[in-house]
């Protein structure tokens, strides 16, 4: 069977087919081809201003539609992310990195072309340290099949993929030779069920049984499941960091984030004093195990995720976490009485007394909290935007977002430009330090060029606060900028400069009417005015 | 031997004892010990917005200075920074990449640390890609010997390097059992003396010599050795677009730059025409070559660099660039009458007659001409910033500075940073398209924070320009900023807004009054309006 579709145009249609509807990139000459039929395409371009924006924008759009692709030239394009694709592989976002190149052509007859670092393949290599597959399709006898395979390892491995077009391959026609063909992970029935048996038997004989539910039930797209489960069952359950927000906040069970000894005191105690841990989708990595200071008895636990299914001191091989998810769901638990939990909810309520007090970083967080609503869907950068954040109750499933493994400063305001194209009935809260924010924070301007309207909350402590905390010098300082200024760069959006409480109120609610831009907020806080939870991080940090 | 001092404080020493007076870099936690000696040391640590800031300041340093140093943390930090060193690699120009990692001790214990990709060494091996020597500074008996032999490749191959130092290691004193030893290359005496003899032949018996002298004339500090040899012999010299100002350009016999087919067209019909064509430092690449328009006859070609010598049709092995260069110059050339070149200054000279009347891409370019002195480094980036500026006549040796093979936009701003660091009394003329100045252009943020006073002409065609003679689209498209009020959210520098040639006048008038900060003049151009030279690139690279 043959057919005469172009590899450029094979490429785009199989992204569409997986539900990718926007492309976020930056042009060069050798990549210009392959935008000039993205054009064409029924996918949207979204440029940004450099390519590290485009990068945090597809890592986002990944984390919530499900796969994303990122469009850029070949060397001063696709190693400028590097990190951004680092961040996809560390925390689980399936973005397809697209490169232009060189024409297979050009490279025989020149060896010295513009953009080119060091062999023709060293991008090529440096992606493959990064991603979990990658091709160049040189070659029009396998290119459709090798957009197959890479495609299908990004959804089965839930991590980037590097795709290189040479751009005399963009309008050749590929041929196929073959049935498109995912081989689809599976189970061992039988090893399945004993795993079953066995947590069946453990959860229903548990007195305090426990959900400790991860990231990974959002990648997988196990919402529902856990929710299926959770009802079914009341067993409460609490959130890792990473994961925050995988369950429906507003759920009668959920307890709040668990992170050992630097979150909060009332949800450790109860997860670790439980006799039976059931962890679901949750990479063990130091900040989810609050900087190694969580107490999790490995005998008392059920730990189930892409890479291990263990329970106790044993493991079971062969066995699909999905599989195991759906099977535990339906399995025959127990219902248990609604087991009240302890009162997690430790933000207080929010009245302001004094319009003339000046804000605080406790009172901010206490503030915004109030301020969710169900169209809400929070983004927080890393350091104090995301401390501080981590007790929001937010009020729908998948509704707050942070790199908060791999923790690379500057994802949150690219990344609402990314959000917002996946789903645009939300408005992204984005929290971000004045560090992070000299980063990216420019992206502001893709956003009002492309119509998102992110309200920006602009954590101001005149350098990196969390830094502070480790060890202080200098090099913690950055130049004070009149953030709310911004707007009169870009000729779009709101600015507010916050100081106190009353100018707090009315820039919230000027942000909540100005609907057609982003709005950024400047709030100024103390050079050490930090939340109590970024003070236990940092100490666990130095 | 041995010796106390720490393997930090030894890294330092070394750096300082090569030159470098100031590093470049943005904290983290894994490298903020090491921060911590910087500010203690006789290095001052430039922080800039975002780590490609850095990664770009260090290369322009590089190349001023002779050596660089950035400065990052781990994985978010170290992987920023891959295409500002890939651009080092491609263009020689000595960064040295320090980048803090996890301790040794905690690599062992926690397998998951954040800022980790996949392997602990991930971010080795893609530098490996990147750097021509790498280390990991996690033995105190091998780590003073591995900084010597990773400076000695930076400063042999001038190319980057990549030192990792795990931060449980830098106050860890290293031992010493060796005496430091950089074993220098060294040319064949024979082959040498034989390849000089065949060039001297050469040249004394040609009716119309010519040098085109290239790129590593300055990386390898042969500027003084060049102007030896053209002012003892009067033969005249042109320069390749990424050598441009490798020879003073108010030298009597200087030519201009050669681009083959795309450059100027009496420069072009001097160099190709002539009997012996004495090629010295000059990298066979695209752009160098006029997009391989360049007709340079081998049989009438010395051609000498740092990777080969070939005389006609052979080859020359075991002879170092520098060593022909030396005995070259001090070898019995013939003296000659000072060939009156043809007239190559082809910018015309400037005068407003309607101050009324719009600036236009080659007005700016004639006008920017006059403007520069004795002490302005003109800065191009990428695009016509370079193609138009290609033409200027600088006014001092190493005047000009531009990533004209690798390419990467964004340089400029950043780049003004490093340049001004290394040599405060040169005033920086950055030329910047819009598209590249909403990549870094906030970096003059850090410009400001740190008393550096560039004047950046924005080049604003409302889009990527280059491109648009190469394949145009909505992708070329850039939101439109209000470039000039960029210091009022900076709190720092002077913007000006330039339609007119009058308004041009007094911009750049008071641009060089305003010296206490960086001045911004965005100059609005006709969104296709671009210099000749763009035209003819853009043709070629299609």
């Amino acid at each position: 069977m043959t057919t005469e579709i172009t590899i450029g145009e094979y490429l785009l249609q199989q992204l569409h087919q997986h539900g990718v509807r926007h492309i976020f990139g930056v042009p060069g000459d050798f990549v210009l081809k392959f935008m000039t039929l993205i054009e064409q395409s029924e996918l949207e371009l979204i440029n940004t201003c450099d390519e590290q924006g485009a990068g945090f924008a597809a890592d986002a759009y990944a984390r919530v539609q499900g796969l994303a692709a990122v469009c850029v030239t070949y060397g001063v394009g696709g190693l400028k992310i590097a990190n951004t694709t680092a961040q996809g592989f560390a925390e689980l976002s399936p973005v397809v990195v697209i490169s232009g190149a060189p024409g297979i052509e050009e490279r025989l007859r020149h060896p010295l072309i513009h953009h080119k670092v060091r062999e023709f393949d060293t991008q090529k290599k440096v992606f493959e340290e990064l991603t979990v597959a990658s091709t160049v399709l040189d070659n029009p006898d396998t290119a459709l099949e090798e957009i197959d395979r890479v495609l299908a390892a990004a959804l089965r491995f839930k991590r980037p993929v590097y795709i290189e077009i040479p751009r005399d391959m963009v309008m050749v026609p590929g041929r196929r030779y073959h049935t498109p063909n995912h081989p689809k992970a599976q189970s061992d029935p039988e090893t399945l069920q004993a795993a079953i048996k066995e947590a069946l038997t453990l959860i229903n004989n548990a007195k305090q049984p426990v959900i400790l539910a991860g990231e990974e039930i959002h990648r997988f797209r196990l919402q529902d499941v856990l929710q299926e489960l959770i009802r079914k069952t009341n067993i409460p359950v609490a959130a890792t960091i990473l994961g925050k927000s995988v369950v429906d906040e507003d759920e009668p069970a959920y307890l709040g984030i668990y992170q050992g000894g630097i979150g909060q005191q009332n949800v450790r105690a109860y997860v670790e004093s439980s006799d039976c841990i059931i962890i679901l989708g949750v990479m063990m990595t130091d900040m989810n195990l609050g900087i190694y200071t969580a107490r999790l008895e490995r005998e008392r636990c059920i730990h189930a995720f892409s890479e291990k299914l263990s329970i106790g001191y044993h493991v079971y091989e062969d066995v699909q976490f999905t599989d195991f998810m759906n099977a535990l769901a339906t399995a025959e638990l127990s219902a248990r009485e609604l087991h009240c939990p302890p009162n997690c909810k430790l933000l207080p309520t929010y009245k302001v007394q004094d319009p003339n007090a000046p804000v605080t970083a406790e009172r901010l967080f206490a503030r915004l909290n109030t301020f969710l609503g169900k169209d809400t869907i929070v983004i927080a950068d890393v350091g104090d935007a995301l401390f501080g954040a981590a007790d929001f109750s937010v009020h729908r499933s998948a509704a707050f977002l942070s790199p908060a493994y791999y923790a690379s400063l500057g994802f949150a305001v690219p990344a609402a430009i990314g959000v917002q194209k996946a789903q645009p009935q939300l408005r992204p809260l984005v929290l971000v330090g004045d560090g992070a924010f000299q980063m990216t924070g420019i992206e502001l301007s893709t956003a009002a060029r492309f119509g998102c309207n992110p309200i920006v909350i602009l954590l101001n402590n005149g350098g990196y606060v969390t830094e502070r905390y480790i060890i202080d010098g200098s090099f913690n300082d950055i130049l004070p900028w009149n953030y709310s200024r911004l707007p009169e760069l870009l000729g779009k959006g709101r600015g507010f400069l916050v100081k106190t409480e009353g100018e707090l109120e009315v820039a919230l609610q000027e942000a909540a009417l100005h609907t057609e831009s982003f709005c950024i907020l400047e709030v100024q806080l103390g050079k050490m005015d930090a939340s109590a939870a970024l003070k236990r991080v940092a100490s666990g940090l130095v």
